[in-house]
């Protein structure tokens, strides 16, 4: 069901919404996770998909995007949109694509910047290498989310590692950016992986106690310190359990410029379900809030992250086209290294 | 000549113009350096002050200031404004300050970001320390520009420094950060500073050679690789003259992520300059364009400045209130590590 220059996605044709976009659509911002569109010229009326979104009309602008995280409304990121090319509704999720002018193809899911071609290596190669780059010689490796496929790319250029599997909830994910980021999904081309569609949290309790060497989550919120995270703790304890000894484990963390988030009291919740080294990075993304990203990377061994011992050859490119963009042993090291006052800030009352 | 809420400027009357502004105000920006307002109510009418502004109309917000950093016109960094303060002109320069809800009192010079209270500690620290803990016994210290009085704070944190010179041509910018950021301002208290109103670069060029232990420029535009920058070496020049042996300077550089710049050419340049140590910084500032910005750090002699042979104490306040919000020994060597990709690019033709 093609229609026009937006990618239709047939597999999903019963759930998912593609629109047909006008030249002069306007792209706004709709509060709650619904991206949405208006298709009157001149007047920023906004078509939103189930009615209950919270629309931002200061924020309508056609012809550019608006990303506002949660957690920073008072601010916003323009982009200025140079086409769409996919918005679609699979069963979980809403997964929009457009080109921009300054951060090529952008891919935003569920209302949230997921990633730009201008700078998505960053989070990719340091969310990947932080972890393989500190265990010894990592050969099975699990990857909750990532369906994109830049983690892949990534892990890619390990050759000590023997298998790969990746967990994606939603196949309109992987199938997205097969067809428009393909120097991402490159990532699927690489012959130790296995890809279970499905729940990788369900995958994780089903395998073995200690059965991988690297687990890299990149599907759920970023690791913060809000109670209602932090009385979840199942999810990441199944993470533990799954990790070999000496195994290391990365996901994404919030910025340290986000004052509702603490380093120090993401830290110390994260040392409850990991039994050794924790810790906490960060590298510059423009795309995301504020411009950078934090990372933890956990272990349940006393593992010295912050220096390689399984250093990276660029040479080895495994299925990626080049040697890595951002990531070399010195930025690896300097990832661990924090401001004070991201030292310092604790939001939490202290038990002790 | 106060006008309501908007502090209106004395000394320069003659030359400020100071508008008062209603409830009800749109704050756009109008490109070629020039802020200003429209005061008709639900239309984005823009007064410009000169008339000769390319006005980005479709950036026109009610309430939101958008700030689109020269070389960056393809998106911009919203910012939701709760109150204007003061907009006012001197002889030399275009000054905007407002009260934002998430980066509290935001500072526009010539319709360039300048600072916002949220981050400003950021810039201020890096550019001061990197260099003053790069210098074994800095005694003499030159600042030119950096009016605000942020920089001084951070150079008050030093003991061994006996005196501090301030270059500023615009007095207006001095009186407009006392009044409005006194925990900026406060740099101005260090009583081993003198405030010299006027040029720097002829400042520079009076002094005997190898006068200052420690140059910071806070007032250029920052070191790039453009061609007519290039061209024009005679400040840089200046202001390695004037350095003491083993003296550092420092000054802004572009982000690494601006596509038009890079470090290699920028260095590359700047040892045409200075014959011993030059290298490239940076830090997050989630202000500036792509959330983050470089340093150049500079010296006539073979001089380690990765590695502060002379630590800041942080018990050590100077003037400041408390002790360093950023700056500490493990950043200071962190900020000289970079991403591969920003090592490696090279824009002008090489040489050799």
């Amino acid at each position: 069901m093609a229609r026009d220059n937006v990618f239709s996605y047939g597999d999903f044709s019963k759930t998912l919404h593609v629109k047909k976009l006008e030249e002069d659509e306007h792209v706004v911002l709709v509060k709650g996770g619904k991206t949405s569109f208006s298709f009157e010229n001149g007047n920023h009326h906004v078509s939103n998909g189930n009615g209950n979104g919270n629309v931002v009309a200061h924020h309508a602008k056609p012809g550019w995007y608006a990303d506002v995280p949660p957690g920073w409304e008072e601010e916003a990121h323009f982009f200025k949109v140079e086409k769409v090319l996919f918005h679609g509704r699979s069963e979980y999720q809403d997964l929009f694509v457009f080109e921009s002018v300054s951060h090529g193809k952008v891919a935003i899911l569920n209302g949230s910047m997921q990633l730009t071609e201008k700078d998505e290596f960053a989070y990719q190669e340091m969310l990947t290498h932080l972890p393989l780059c500190s265990v010894s010689n990592p050969k099975k490796v699990l990857l909750v989310g990532g369906g994109d496929g830049g983690i892949l790319r990534e892990i890619s250029r390990h050759p000590s590692v023997e298998q790969i599997h990746l967990c994606e909830l939603d196949k309109m994910v992987i199938d997205v950016y097969k067809k428009f980021f393909p120097d991402i999904s490159i990532g699927y081309s690489d012959p130790r992986l296995t890809v279970h569609i499905g729940d990788g949290i369900e995958f994780l309790r089903s395998v073995p106690e200690g059965s991988f060497d690297v687990i890299i989550l990149d599907a759920f919120q970023q690791m913060g310190s809000l109670a209602e995270e932090l009385a979840d703790n199942s999810v990441l304890r199944s993470v533990a359990r799954a990790l070999s000894p000496g195994g290391v484990m990365s996901c994404p963390a919030d910025s340290f410029w986000n004052k509702h988030f603490s380093v120090t009291d993401t830290i110390e919740h994260a040392k409850k379900i990991f039994s050794g080294s924790v810790n906490y990075a960060w590298c510059t993304v423009p795309a995301y809030a504020s411009g950078m990203i934090g990372f933890m990377v956990c272990s349940n061994s006393e593992v010295d992250v912050k220096h390689p011992l399984n250093p990276l050859n660029p040479d080895n490119y495994g299925v990626a086209k080049g040697p890595p963009k951002y990531y070399n042993s010195e930025v690896h090291t300097a990832a661990f290294c924090l401001p004070s006052f991201a030292k310092k800030r604790c939001l939490l009352p202290k038990s002790d």
